[in-house]
C-alpha cells in the first residue's frame, strides 16, 4: 500500500490554495475546510467539505478524516482546536499553544518581551484616558492596535495626540484589548521567514524588504537590498528563536521595523504562510507552501536559499481591470519570464487578488518588470 | 467580472495532474474528465467528473461545459472529436488533424516521410511474409510496432531473424497494422519538445538526453551532454518544423535517435506533455505544463530556458518500497534540494509512480543524487 498523508486545512483562501499546489507534487492528500464552495482554494481543491470553521461538531469531523490540521488563517476558536488536541484525535499544527499567541497581539506582545525580542514600547490600556497618558509619557504619534481580529491594517490606528484617543475604543468586541504602541519612525519593513518542524528542524528564508500601503503589503524585495549582514542574521536569529521558543510548527513570518540606528523591532507574527514570503515560490529552492506542509508532516525541510540574485513581487490589488487573465495575454506577451499567480477570487477594490514575482540579476530591472505586470494588472497602466 | 477560462481536459493520469498544478497559478479553471474517482488526477482536481471517454455523450455533456479541450493521453475517439469540432462547440487542442496523426503511427510516418523530416526506413506490412521480406531487405534485426495502441515499449518488438516475422500478428486488433523499421544502431536517444500556440507563436525547449529500458523512459538529463549545436539546433527545428506543418497546438514531444553519423530521426512522437519534458518543471523558466495550458489558451508562451546548467530527471518505477511518502523522509533528510513530484499512484511493479529532479552545475552530482533518490525510492537501495 501507499497510503497518502492526509493534511486538513482549515480555510479556503489563497493560502490554502497554493498549499496545494505544493502539496500535488508531494503525493499528500489535502483536505479542504471551506467557507464556501466558490471560494480561491475550493476551486482547486478536491477534497473540499464546506463548513462553518467556528461550529465546533464541523471541525471535529473534518479532523476526524485527517492525520493532521493546518491553517489558511488564524480564527479558528481555540477551544474546538485544544479539545481536539487534548483527545489527541489529530495533530494540530500549529498547535494552540502557539495559535494563542498568534491571535492575540496582547498576549503575544507580552511573550515576547519576556523571552528578550526586541519589540517596540508598548503598554496594555483599558480606556482612552490610559492611551492618551501613554501618548503623553511616550511622546506623539503612537500607534493603537486591536489586540484579536486585526488584518491588512484593519483594526490599526496612528494617532497624533490626545484628542484622537477615544477612537480606538470605538466598537471593541467582547475579549478585544487596545494596545498602545510607540510610532517608530523605521527606515524600512523587513520581513523574516523561519519554518520549523515539530522535530525541531529549521530553516530560515533571506530576509525580505517589504513595501505596506495603508498597512496592506505591496511589493517585496529579496534579499533585502543592502541590508548589513550582521542585522539579517539578527533578524533570521530572532525568527528562529521565537519559532523555537513557542514551539511554533510549519511557516512563521516575523514582520520587522528597522530603525535609524540599525536596530531591528518585530511588529507582527503570522504562523502561517505569508504574504512576504510569496517569493518564494519562484525564487528560492523550496516555496514556503512546501515547506510548511513538509513541516507539518515533519517530512525533513527542504533548501530556502534563493535560486536567483534577486526576487520581487508584487501585489495585485483590485483595480480598474475586472478580468485579470484576459490581462495576462498583455503582461505574458511583454515579458516571457513573468511569474503569476492568480486567486481566482472575485476582483473588488483593494482586495488581494494575485500576485506576479520576477527574478534576475539586475535588481532595477526585476522590479521595473514586476511592478510594470502588477500595474497593469491592476488597470493602473495600459503598457 | 471575472470570468475563468476553463480547460477541459480528458484522461486522469499524472500528465493531467501536473497539468492541474501548472494551471493553479494561471487562474484558470480546470474540468477533469477521468476514468475513475482515484486516478492520479482526480485526487486532486476540484472539477472532476468520472466517465468513459470512449462514450460520444459522456464527451459531448462534457465538453459542453468547456472553453477548450485538451487530453492526458492520446486514445480518444477521434470520431467523436470531429464532430465537436465540426459543430464549434469547443476548440479541440490539439485538434483532430494533427491527433490523428498521432494516434497512428503508420499515417505519421507517412506524413513526416512527405514534409521531409528524416525518419527509419519503414513500410507497412500486410502479413509476416512481407515483413519478413522488408527484413531480409534491409538487413536483420529489425523492428516492428502497431500502428496504433502501443506505449512504454508494449507493441514493438525487436526481431532477429524471418523465424520471428509471425510475432507481431498474433492478435492485432480491427484498424490496426504493422509497421516494419529498420533498426537503427542509435548512438543515444534525445527529445526535442516544442510548444505551439494557435496564432503560431512556438517555443523549443533544449534537447534532453534519454535513456529507456525496455521501451520505458528511465532518465533524462537537459541539454543533452555534449550535444553538438548544430545538432541540436537541428532537432529544434525538425520539432519545429513537424509542430507547424501538423498544426500541433500544445505540447509537441519528438523523440529522436541520433544515428553515429551525428544525423537524427525521428522516433516518436507524442501530443501533449511527455515524461521526457517533466525536468521543466523544476529545470526551466517555464514547465512544459503551464506552457500546454498557454498554449491551449492562446497565452502568449513562456521562455523554455533552462534555470540551471544541469537538470537531471529519473522516473521512480514501482519497485519493492510500497510507500513513497514515507522514502521521502530518507531522500529529503539526505538531499535538502532534491525535487519530488509523486503521482497518487498504486505501486505496482515498473509501473511510473513519481519521478525525482535534480539541477546544478556539476553533472555528476547532480546525475548521483537524482539516482540515489530514485533507486531508494524504487526500494533498490536503502540508502
Amino acid at each position: 500500500m501507499n497510503r497518502q498523508p492526509r493534511v486538513g486545512v482549515i480555510g479556503g483562501g489563497q493560502l490554502a490554495r497554493m498549499m496545494h499546489a505544493a502539496g500535488i507534487g508531494l503525493g499528500i492528500h489535502i483536505s479542504l475546510l471551506a467557507e464556501g464552495p466558490d471560494v480561491s482554494a475550493a476551486q482547486v481543491v478536491a477534497d473540499t467539505t464546506v463548513g462553518d470553521y467556528t461550529d465546533r461538531d464541523t471541525v471535529r469531523r473534518f479532523a476526524a478524516e485527517c492525520d493532521v490540521l493546518t491553517f489558511d488563517h488564524e480564527h479558528v476558536p481555540t477551544a474546538i482546536l485544544q479539545e481536539l488536541e487534548a483527545d489527541c484525535a489529530v495533530a494540530v499544527r500549529p498547535g494552540t499553544g502557539a495559535l494563542l499567541l498568534a491571535q492575540d497581539k496582547a498576549v503575544m506582545r507580552r511573550r515576547l518581551s519576556a523571552i528578550g525580542i526586541p519589540c517596540p514600547n508598548f503598554e496594555i490600556v483599558r480606556d482612552a484616558v490610559e492611551l492618551a497618558a501613554f501618548g503623553d509619557r511616550i511622546g506623539w504619534p503612537i500607534i493603537a492596535k486591536t489586540s484579536r481580529g486585526g488584518y491588512d491594517g484593519k483594526g490599526v490606528w496612528k494617532l497624533s495626540s490626545s484628542a484622537e484617543s477615544e477612537v480606538p475604543f470605538g466598537d471593541l468586541k467582547p475579549g478585544v484589548v487596545i494596545i498602545a504602541e510607540e510610532f517608530v519612525d523605521f527606515v524600512r519593513e523587513l520581513s523574516a521567514i523561519v519554518v520549523r518542524s515539530p522535530s525541531g528542524q529549521a530553516v530560515a528564508y533571506p530576509v525580505s524588504e517589504t513595501v505596506q500601503r495603508q498597512g496592506v503589503c505591496v511589493e517585496t524585495t529579496t534579499p533585502a537590498p543592502g541590508l548589513d549582514q550582521d542585522v539579517a542574521t539578527a533578524a533570521q536569529h530572532l525568527a528562529l528563536t521565537i519559532a523555537n521558543e513557542l514551539g511554533v510548527v510549519g511557516v512563521l513570518a516575523v514582520e520587522l521595523m528597522e530603525r535609524r540606528s540599525g536596530e531591528v523591532v518585530v511588529n507582527e507574527l503570522a504562523m502561517r504562510p505569508h504574504n512576504t514570503g510569496h517569493w518564494s515560490i519562484d525564487g528560492a529552492r523550496t516555496s514556503q507552501f512546501e515547506n510548511h506542509l513538509r513541516a507539518v508532516l515533519d517530512l525533513p525541510l527542504g533548501s530556502p536559499h534563493t535560486s536567483a540574485p534577486w526576487t520581487v513581487m508584487v501585489n495585485i490589488l483590485g483595480g480598474a481591470r475586472p478580468d485579470l487573465v484576459a490581462g495576462l495575454h498583455h503582461c505574458f506577451a511583454h515579458d516571457n519570464r513573468l511569474r503569476v499567480q492568480l486567486y481566482g477570487k472575485p476582483v473588488s477594490p483593494g482586495r488581494k487578488v494575485g500576485h506576479v514575482c520576477v527574478s534576475g540579476d539586475d535588481l532595477d530591472d526585476v522590479r521595473r518588470r514586476a511592478r510594470d505586470a502588477a500595474s497593469y494588472l491592476m488597470g493602473e497602466s495600459r503598457e
